[in-house]
């Protein structure tokens, strides 16, 4: 006979309330009032301040009859509406839904009509845009305007007639009792994957993970109290991974960037001690690429979180010498951002800097929020072996996967089968259990009935000198079913012929993996800078 | 119409996992297998070995007939084994009860026949008190002994006859698939109360609760990667706070410790590298105390965080100055230990150190992982005036709050009136919103109707150079109800007379408050520590 560990002890609201990282900003603002929670350009707000402008917003939208279950749309840059959203927002138990503000009109309609949004928040600067979206959308969002100071003359003068963000905030009551959710399980926030084939998809995150995920990046980034973050990572990308919640959870001070610029990185993170950043490698190219004069030096060491790409050597060196620390993350839409880390170890310092980039560039482990991370046979749903070798899918598990995709049963069924979350990245598992990604799966080229990783065509063509961007994808072909075709910008200024580059992949690999064509063209991408494989593969 | 987020957003396992803190084992060993994580005298052992022996632990358990919701006592120092229990026990379903070592025989048995512990790992050096126990047990759990090599030759001598511990690992399969809960509110441990008056109370862990306590303290602490944990806290009490937990959390290395000696303290933190250790006052007094000769000089500031009575002023100091940062914490076993910390501003490291002194005696502000903290009127369950002044008592409520009491519905419903866990201690809150204790509210002296707080009585004698300890209890008064007397113990060498003492607090407080006797004694304390009024209260 077990003990009965259940009778008499069950949930009540004593012990047990719904995680939701909506109570951090609860906590900064009593026990840390007066440090300092915002800076954009001359403005500073301390915790009170940011708390109280956030439950007003909560207030305003409730006021106009926004309320559980009821999406509000933002089309900001990373200004501090863009953060207050992320609390006031919920707060009206209400579900944020971010949008990139590169996207085209058809899509924020898209976004807009599908996500249902009953309220968009927008800065001047996109309401161009939004008005040629709007007219497409069947309902009618209310429009709340963003006049940025920081913002272009320009940008400014925009103008859809819609209510002023400041003079809304005033409407709020500044003690309104905002909303719990009722379950952790509630939706907090509304992220469409940036889609490179097919519709966008809703991937609908709940506060449970995001409370989680937010409390992960403090452990995987060893982060101490009062951190000061810049942000280098739109927050509309996965709600900034969810950092505008980990820097509250810490007490930390947000410092706002409108538009990423390396002299901009470098004053900012001069002036407030700047302790952690985020980004795709290409920020960090930004950083090491501003002109000396331009750049300042830093007082310690500053944490910058790459995901996006694996970063490569040259970069990790001169990041390193510059006074960085790295840390590669990898993730997806549907975990929330970052849920595999590539854990460091610490004696890895003292292997040569290009076994260093090697071990970098894979993406690693498991965040301490994800219960599970495995490379598998979709088929047979058996992990491949660890032998750095064995192509399979990258599978997740646990509480930082979303809930779904928003409207489309069959997708998320489809995305959970077999009780894991298909990523859709192919990968390989060393024999220390560390990941790293190979392709997508439907990058990944047959030939001859032999699989070929395009990264490892791309990355052998980016070792030669004159290779500035590279796409490789599979070309149909007769004989073999599908040969890879390499897509090549070169670097300004530099020449190189098909033959040469060919000559050059197949000194590198397996003759069957090289490229059997070479075009030299600009690369299309989507408006966060990734490649449009399926643009190319259309050109062949 | 809100948008439907729950319609095919259900909860399935590719999204849902219970929250545990058995995950930070598996983890740590996938991830740093050869990072040291146990040192023991000479015994060093890596996150694989600790692993592989908490496996082989749960294994052995099952095969022996132990599953979900079976309970296994442990009667063990802060020794290897007693961590291995904090991840073997649960791992195989069942719940681990630690015993405080320092408990008398009748009520170790009380414990282990309210709990129906089925094994009980112990070791050695409680094996004769273990014995008078069993004998009061009706049932006859499973005897597991622990030899030590750390532990005295006499103490190694006792038996039982019961198995080896580590022969009983042997039996165990390294290859055992663990139990992992089946819902995160399934118990994970079970914590006596020491119970200072009447029968000792059993109180529940659930996985969730452990899990988030235990990453809860890594940001309380700006804890980062790899930190070395000293062991000067019984892991018998409150699960060691669930630093067990906390340092696998961050892949750290844990330094046993068998016994607290001051010179053992010293010399392990000089050859480990300890970061971080917890503990009560009387540890800081050991630490302090130790001849100069057998202290060592610190390379890095060492974080104490201490908890059971505020520190006072001139330990804080002498803390300091030997390179320690000192974290007040304050708890209770029904809320995992520390669910409240002092939360330190870095501006008042400007302010004169008395002032410092009085700001660090506050308890403060809630662990970011306990979700409300207040101080009320228990009648009316409204929130006291921030005034500082205004007694009422302590409220609680959050996800690490217990399951509640095993076996004992009425306590659990009564401790969670209200929908507030009810510490039974009383406090003021200040306009800062941060909480300071004045006393159980059983400790109250209520003299001609005005209560009077036993803490600040006795806070008045310590001020006093010849008072070593003191307590103040309510005496019957005809006159009055009760007046305070207080119980002293003097300095060794010091002297004072009774009318000194009253002369002394008389001048420091209201003349109602002061004790209106003095009693020279030796005070009884209970195994842990604590000072037991209804000791002295039974002899007015």
């Amino acid at each position: 006979m077990a003990v009965d560990y259940e009778g008499g002890l069950e949930r009540n609201p004593a012990n047990h309330q719904p995680l939701t990282p909506l109570l951090f900003l609860e906590r900064a603002a009593e026990v840390f009032p007066h440090h300092l929670a915002v800076v954009h350009g001359p403005l500073r707000r301390d915790y009170r301040m940011l708390r109280e402008r956030c439950v007003r917003l909560a207030s305003a939208l409730s006021r106009r009859g926004i309320g559980r279950g009821d999406t509000v749309a933002a089309l900001l840059p990373n200004i501090p509406a863009m953060l207050e959203c992320h609390y006031g927002v919920p707060m009206a138990g209400a579900v944020l839904n971010t949008i990139n503000t590169r996207l085209d009109p058809g899509t924020i309609a898209y976004i807009l009509e599908h996500g249902e949004a009953k309220v968009i928040i927008a800065d001047r600067e996109f309401l161009p845009s939004l008005q040629l979206a709007l007219e497409q959308v069947r309902h009618k969002p209310i429009v709340i305007e963003v006049d940025d100071p920081e913002a272009s003359a320009a940008a400014r003068a925009h103008s859809l007639g819609g209510q002023d963000y400041d003079a809304f905030l005033t409407e709020g009551d500044p003690a309104f009792v905002w909303l719990q959710p009722h379950d952790e399980w509630d939706a907090i926030a509304l992220n469409y994957t940036s889609g490179t084939t097919g519709k966008p998809k809703g991937v609908v995150y709940h506060h449970r993970g995001a409370q989680l995920l937010a409390t992960g990046n403090v452990l995987s980034s060893s982060m101490a109290r009062h951190p000061v973050y810049l942000w280098t990572l739109p927050m509309f990308h996965c709600n900034g991974w969810c950092f505008p919640w980990t820097i509250v959870a810490v007490a930390g001070t947000h410092v706002c960037l409108r538009a990423v610029r390396g002299n901009a990185i470098w004053s900012l993170m001069a002036e407030h001690g700047v302790t952690h950043m985020c980004g795709a490698p290409i920020i960090m190219a930004a950083l090491l690429d501003t002109p000396a004069a331009e750049k300042r030096p830093l007082s310690h060491q500053v944490t910058f979180v790459v995901a996006g790409a694996p970063p490569p050597e040259a970069v990790l060196a001169a990041m390193r010498a510059a006074g960085f620390a790295v840390l590669h993350v990898y993730g997806l839409t549907e975990v929330y951002g970052p849920a595999v880390v590539n854990e460091w170890h610490t004696n890895w310092n003292a292997l040569p800097p290009p076994d260093q980039a090697k071990l970098m560039a894979r993406q690693g482990v498991r965040y301490q929020a994800l219960e599970g991370l495995d490379v598998m046979n979709p088929a047979s749903m058996e992990p491949v072996p660890a032998d750095g070798q064995t192509l399979g899918e990258v599978m997740m598990r646990g509480n930082v996967v979303m809930k779904g995709y928003l409207k489309d049963p069959d997708a998320s069924l489809k995305a959970f089968g077999g009780g894991w979350f298909h990523t859709g990245d192919l990968a390989v598992k060393y024999p220390d259990g560390y990941i790293q990604l190979k392709d997508r799966s439907k990058d990944i080229i047959i030939s001859g009935g032999e699989n070929i990783s395009s990264i490892e065509v791309e990355d052998a063509l980016y070792k030669h000198h004159a290779v500035g961007l590279v796409a490789v994808v599979a070309q149909p072909d007769d004989k073999w079913g599908e040969v890879p075709c390499a897509f090549v910008e070169l670097k300004p200024g530099a020449s190189a012929t098909e033959a040469e580059l060919i000559a050059h992949a197949r000194g590198m690999m397996a003759g069957f993996k090289a490229p059997k064509r070479i075009v030299f063209a600009e690369l299309p991408k989507t408006s966060t800078g990734k490649i449009q494989k399926h643009v190319l593969r259309g050109m062949l």
